[in-house]
């Protein structure tokens, strides 16, 4: 065996062990019974040390130092690309001490219970000492990990590998001048899109309906599933991908929009190369990227006149009394609905990004120190009024609406921003190609999108980070400037 | 840490292992993607390697050594069971060589498909080669086991320890030569249950029915799960336990008897005490003890008269047209009926006991070089019609319809009938304490039958295996004179 073929088969390992702990915790989310959460617990432990003992197993480290050594690095990219990933790997798993990782382990579990108490009870100030305390720890672990310099900058590499806040808050200040004069001419215009007209959607045709849907759109059942969770989401692989959604009988857009985007995750995982699942090569190249193919999907594609030119009779005709009263008009734009929501997860895609900018804009201050946690609850509140014309009536629906900071995970939410503006740089890539494409959409055709998305982006799994894979697939740097473009084009028109 | 503190800890780690195989496994039966078999494969055989290493860990052995040259044993019977099965499960991991546990894998999916193409095709001596290796192999592993001349005893150990061949056989004897005449009246009588009057029967209520039923029971829903797999069974532990059933709209009393039986098995899983899921004291007695509990629920409690007084009613409300012309005695006929028929699985509780009396003396012989492989199929058709009347048409519905011994499971049958007998016996003594027992099965209340089996059967866990465990519960060695009762009793008085 060359050193490469060994270290390949360290990999696979390590890939079979993580797919298995995948399976446990998609269980979780799924059907775990409600009081046998005490041996899963168990179970993700006994995991847990299983591939932390496989990532640091010294003898990966040997590989890694024998090849790097050779006098000629590897001429192909792919290779280069393993073994960048395999090294960042094996660094970020010895590098941490075993009693920093159990801090790090346990600060999570009580400031997860802290945040949840303090949003009950409305109460920052409840929170504000655990996520000083993971600020703490992320520039702690940044120093073992030699980024001792750049904290925050770790927190994004580790979602978005190659990515820093200078380069994210370049393009989200460019964003920002544009979007929010645009969020403020939709908000006032004088059509409002009416959501609360759908009722008594019954769940087997929902699932039914969802299922054709993200089918057609090639999500390949033979090697996935979709079920039911409280929040919806996307794990396993491109060997076992398992979505999941949820149901409302008075909401049927938004089990069938959270299924459509979670079939983008899952299109892209099966669209990876099977035989290099455990290497750089059939890994998702991070976040941003992941998230892009969610939001093509979900917004350019599905929430489309040409989607719905297609896909309005047969939702009508599985639901022919619900939608009576409802008029073609009335469904493409709730479809396309944008209000003023203090809350991200419920927001529509042209305010959304705005919630980004405002967190990480904090995110990048409470690195440098320019704001204080005892400041952030205030200064949230007047970012959220400046943007977005919000006033969050409580810090529930402010400052500690979202969970992530509570197990220390700074640098994710860009990744959101950035997904929506690769999505639509690609959507205008593709479409300068393939003009006609959205003809293809009236007939319930996506193979065309599929199969140029399978060739300019999921093929090359990480081979590229997210600004290389800008250039590769679009031919151009990732910029604000084809979201606001399709932004505009989408949306003017309907709030006028 | 005390030696055996030690050794619990490692056998707490090996019992979380085993249970996220377990997961592992059950999610294959049930909802794995039909074509992600390929990557499942490759996390159980990660797992095999792991549990392996586990269980073979040298520190085991030597903690093993430390205890046992203690001067005095544990007084205890606890402490004493646990380590009786520990150095069982210990030797029998490690005496095996590599090359032995390979080959012997390799053979079982080489005879699997041999049996499946031979079944399919009706053609015995295509399966043949494979169980005369088997066999081989099997003498081969009780040389390394140290049980070289008692091969076919090591099978049956592996299923249900502490019994032995000459045990079961005479046990068999009396039950034969009791049983076969009571067959012969019955199959005789004028009286003949039908069980093709139930059509149309949706499987969403007949769902919602089994699930009522079965928490009546006393099944933890909390703690368990039921779903579709094509063969039911139940798995996990009684922490998380998960059942299967099967559906068909035509064939209600199937899908409900199955989860009886199944339910069987998770009360006795979930009644085994919780803090010793890792050693002997929360483990099964053993495959007799476990079938007796799934048959005792299956057929004493839920085929009797009162059971159907109260559960009757609710079954007519739940499926009103499709019982509409059938009377109660009919309803009570069929889900007590008896036919000669040549399938061991489609049977009843009757005459099942023959076909497992076959099968016993079939490997008893074969082991014994009494009975040659190539005769197998005419002495398999002889005792059909010797025992049974019964003239099977082809090998398919003869000596080739069972999966268990392209997988050189020996010594497995027999558990089957050995749970019959304590399921009788259990019957029996419960009822002599309680003689209004079945006055709690008319008001469908079956806590004090639960708490008397907890008592008496689960909570001992595996420390009593089945003959000690017989004396402990029943007062009485393990006969087949209560099995002979019950049969009479409740099937004499049908079939007149």
């Amino acid at each position: 065996m060359t050193p490469l073929e060994a270290l390949s088969q360290k990999q696979k390992r390590i890939q079979s062990l993580e797919s298995i702990a995948g399976l446990l915790g998609w269980d979780e989310q799924t059907l775990l019974p409600q009081d046998s959460a005490d041996q899963r617990q168990d179970q993700n432990a006994t995991m847990a040390a299983i591939i932390h003992e496989a990532k640091t197993d010294p003898e990966i480290g040997k590989l890694l130092e024998q090849i790097e050594a050779l006098p000629h690095g590897p001429d192909d990219t792919g290779i280069q690309a393993v073994l960048r990933d395999a090294r960042i790997e094996y660094d970020r798993a010895t590098k941490l001490p075993a009693s920093y990782v159990e801090q790090h382990a346990r600060l999570c579990s009580e400031a997860y219970h802290a945040w949840a108490a303090a949003r009950k009870n409305n109460d920052f100030s409840a929170f504000a000492p655990y996520l000083k305390r993971h600020l703490e720890l992320a520039k702690e672990g940044a120093d073992y990990l030699g980024w001792g310099d750049r904290p925050y900058d770790l927190q994004i590499d580790f979602h978005d590998p190659g990515m820093d806040a200078q380069t994210i808050g370049t393009l989200f200040s460019g964003l920002k001048k544009e979007l929010v004069p645009i969020v403020q001419q939709i908000i006032e215009a004088p059509t409002q899109a009416r959501t609360d007209i759908f009722k008594g959607f019954p769940i087997p045709e929902q699932k039914t309906f969802l299922e054709e849907v993200t089918a057609s759109l090639g999500f390949n059942y033979k090697r996935g599933r979709i079920d039911i969770s409280l929040h919806p989401f996307c794990s396993g692989n491109g060997a076992d991908t398992r979505m999941t959604t949820r149901f409302d009988e008075d909401n049927p857009l938004d089990s069938l929009f959270s299924s459509i985007h979670e079939t983008g995750h899952g299109l892209y995982e099966q669209g990876l190369p099977l035989e290099s699942l455990h290497n750089a090569l059939g890994k998702a190249a991070g976040m941003g990227a992941h998230e892009s193919q969610s939001r093509l999907w979900e917004n350019q594609v599905c929430r489309s006149r040409s989607f719905w030119n297609h896909y309005e009779p047969k939702f009508r005709s599985a639901f022919p009394k619900q939608l009576e009263g409802i008029s073609s008009d009335e469904l493409y734009l709730a479809i396309n609905s944008v209000s003023k929501n203090p809350i991200r997860v419920d927001s529509d895609e042209v305010t959304y990004n705005l919630h980004i900018v405002i967190r990480f804009e904090i995110e990048k201050k409470l690195f440098s120190g320019e704001l204080r946690v005892e400041d952030l609850p205030d200064y949230w509140n007047s970012q959220y009024k400046e943007l977005l014309g919000i006033d969050p009536r409580n810090d529930a629906e402010g400052v500690l609406q979202d969970v992530h900071w509570s197990g220390g995970a700074f640098g994710y939410f860009p990744s959101y921003c950035l997904g929506n503006m690769l999505a639509a740089q690609l959507w205008y890539t593709v479409a300068e190609e393939h003009s006609d494409l959205e003809l293809d959409f009236e007939k319930g055709d996506f193979s065309r999108l599929l199969s140029w998305l399978r060739k300019n982006v999921h093929a090359h799994g990480a081979r590229y980070h997210l600004m290389e894979l800008s250039k590769k697939a679009t031919g151009k740097e990732l910029s604000h400037t084809s979201l606001i473009r399709y932004l505009k084009e989408r949306y003017l028109p309907l709030y006028t």
